[in-house]
């Protein structure tokens, strides 16, 4: 392991919490999700944290069935315009926000991303999923069309398209295309701004972008789905990856998955800064933890075991809190090394710790590792992880927002500082830098390097 | 008239300025184009002037041949990313956003600018446009399908139900629907949050959207075709036009027209808030504007000529300064009352006032009425359109930016302010409320609304 190897930290906003209960909570205000205040003081703690980024998930439905009543608050917010509200109020921190390639235009997305790169003097990031969210199809019907979503494969051809075309739009301008002499009136130097001209299997795109190349040249790219499809896609294009794993074995093969795939495809075998989710319930000490924990789990009642019943897909009466999971989930293979379905991290990691329904609720919500307890306690559980080389960093998802979030930064960031595990200051002003991620040449660049390659 | 009519002023912000020649003034630069600190500055200007709103137009393409040398700074930055960033730094000020109804979908639309009105606290609107710029569309392909646009007719068809999706889904949730009841658990009202179930011509979306009805009931409309189907879709759905009109007779005509089509379509006939274009070269007094304007019209050279010859599908050759208008097109018929097409405007305004080229050019920036000379000289052009009852207000359009904005704010703005024609502080926080319109009530509202008329 290199020296210079840094800690990564994201936090990923998640309406009021991870916590299924979260909005029930004394400290959480069920009415936040749509109140600009509350998300620029998130911001704003996050970057007093020296966080590298605000990570958005996102689909675009209620995520549930038609007409259900509504249990906890939605990913309400399209996540581009509530990035673009934070882009000027701060000015560290980096902004990650999901967009399907489902349900989008390539060139509004490439558009989008480098208008908010450049407002934000480069610190954007799209994450980057094909939707499997079934209601989200729902809404992007086309009259005379058969309804429902494509298979996973289709999905992820047309994303790979995709961010070709993204690239390339991000690559339509050189460098250096904007003359802007006053006194001869060129305003574009000739030749700099170019035509893409693609056309693929799902789009024909002349191009170019309407904008100069921005502050990153391309804003980053995050990548967040665990299928085959998406680690390829992952391996070859992303710049970060928001994992799942539920365990350290399972952690450090995904790694060795994902760095063996990206070497496959031309990359250094580090390209990729993985970054899994690490869902906590904190107190300043490890008792007001327990009892935070304890709190939230009674306002919950048996939600968490209809919920894991839900992602495992067995009827809730299956499940009993003091007992193993059903002998016929567990008897099941262990899935492959890439599969890291939600079912699969879930069952593997009781089956391989013999843990009852409690304690396997205990250890993950959903399919994100979860550690309940001190400060000390959480930054071990970081600097384990860290320390294997099976990540670089942590996607955190507190349990309550703000105040899960304000526990970090205030009591675990200054231990990973003081382990000289964590920056104390931003270095830099990108969120490329923050990641250790050099600036993407433009296309001269390219051809340059190979020229070098292939000469 | 009555007493109690206001004027409204927004600033209509295209990069540089609206002359031709802006980038290349002393007090303009070119490359701020793509700077937040230049935007975040324009708005709180025009936020210290009580404008209410700042207006975005847009096209996504470079809007010229591909590969030619680029002029002039472009419409680079997505309008939406744009007006969020602004959003956090602004209070009062009403962001109005053109998007093009060909190259999104519905559910995306409503859910963007729903989530901004959430985020503004209710300052935001969407100006609905169908794009007849032909570069655009290549940027929108199908693999497979014929290039080129379809029909204005067609567009508008689209347009319209496009319309009627976003309007369902901002009212797809009941004001009261968020009941966030801790004690309980219950976070949604039962039938509170309902399916939209929209099966038309070109879209099927069942929605919800994904979140509550956003502080202005509905986002404010803004519409600015001046074709048959334009005006049809202002009449009908529209709060607000960003019309254009180079003379008052045109003025008084156009507005005749929208009127009496907003009351066939069942509403007050003046539901709808004119507000054309006006372009200006503004000096602190009338010396300093001849002055400004020389200059600005010597940068630009024959450019001028060259523009208007593009606008009225002509050869440059067929214009002469100091001569009329091309007799064949003279000659042609006046046209009909409701076209406003860019050649028709300033064919009308040569024709009816006898004007050479370079006195038409003296009047006119492309087909937007153009005033040079001292701020007493535009508060009186201001004020003659509003007095005579042809427009409700105006779209500023100044000739270079910032400059010409501020000269605005500083010098015209109190001029208006003492003829009691302005207001001289916000007395809402909604751009609904600077209009001087209502909220929109939600189904509920209607319902009753319907019952009551039927009844």
């Amino acid at each position: 392991m290199s020296p210079a190897r840094e800690l990564h930290l994201g936090v990923n906003v998640l309406s009021d919490g991870m916590h299924p209960a979260a909005w029930r909570h004394p400290a959480a205000d069920p009415l936040w999700f749509t109140d600009p205040a509350y998300w620029i003081d998130l911001a704003k703690t996050a970057e007093r944290g020296t966080l590298d980024a605000l990570f958005l998930a996102d689909s675009p439905s209620l995520f549930q069935k038609p007409n259900e009543p509504l249990g906890a608050p939605p990913l309400a917010l399209d996540p581009i315009v509530l990035l673009s509200t934070l882009a000027s109020v701060t000015t560290r921190l980096g902004l990650i926000g999901t967009v399907s390639t489902s349900f989008e235009e390539p060139y509004n997305v490439a558009r989008r991303f480098a208008s908010l790169d450049h407002l934000s003097r480069g610190r954007v990031a799209w994450n980057v999923v094909t939707s499997s969210d079934p209601y989200a199809w729902n809404n992007f019907g086309r009259a005379g069309e058969a309804a429902g979503q494509p298979g996973r494969h289709q999905r992820y051809r047309r994303a790979a398209e995709f961010v070709d075309v993204v690239r390339a739009l991000w690559d339509s301008w050189d460098d250096d295309a904007v003359l802007a002499d006053k006194a001869t009136g060129a305003f574009g130097r000739i030749g700099s701004v170019n035509t893409i001209d693609h056309r693929g299997e799902y789009f024909a795109v002349d191009g170019p972008l309407t904008l100069p190349r921005s502050p990153q040249g391309h804003p980053v790219l995050f990548q967040a789905g665990g299928s085959a499809g998406g680690l390829d896609l992952a391996a070859r294009y992303a710049d970060g990856v928001f994992a799942a794993q539920a365990s350290l074995p399972d952690a450090v093969r995904y790694a060795d998955d994902l760095r063996a795939r990206t070497l496959a495809h031309g990359r250094p075998r580090d390209a990729v800064r993985i970054m899994p989710g690490l869902s906590f319930v904190l107190g300043s000490t490890e008792e007001e933890a327990q009892r935070r924990n304890r709190e939230l789990n009674e306002l919950s009642g048996d939600g968490r075991l209809a919920h894991l019943a839900g992602q495992l897909s067995v009827d809730v009466s299956e499940l009993k809190w003091d007992e193993p999971l059903p002998a016929w989930l567990l008897d099941g293979a262990e899935s492959a090394g890439g599969s890291q379905g939600a079912r699969d991290i879930v069952v593997n990691l009781a089956r391989r710790e013999h843990l009852t329904v409690r304690q396997l609720l205990d250890r993950v919500i959903t399919w994100h590792r979860l550690v309940v307890g001190s400060p000390e306690r959480l930054a071990d559980a970081i600097e384990e992880w860290f320390v294997a080389g099976a990540v670089d960093g942590f996607n955190l998802m507190p349990d309550v927002f703000p105040s899960g979030l304000e526990l970090f930064v205030d009591h675990v960031v200054p231990i990973l500082r003081d382990r000289g595990l964590f920056r104390r200051e931003y270095t830099h002003t990108t969120l490329r830098g923050h990641l250790g991620l050099p600036r993407v040449p433009d296309r001269r660049g390219d051809l340059a390097k190979s020229a070098l390659l292939s000469g």
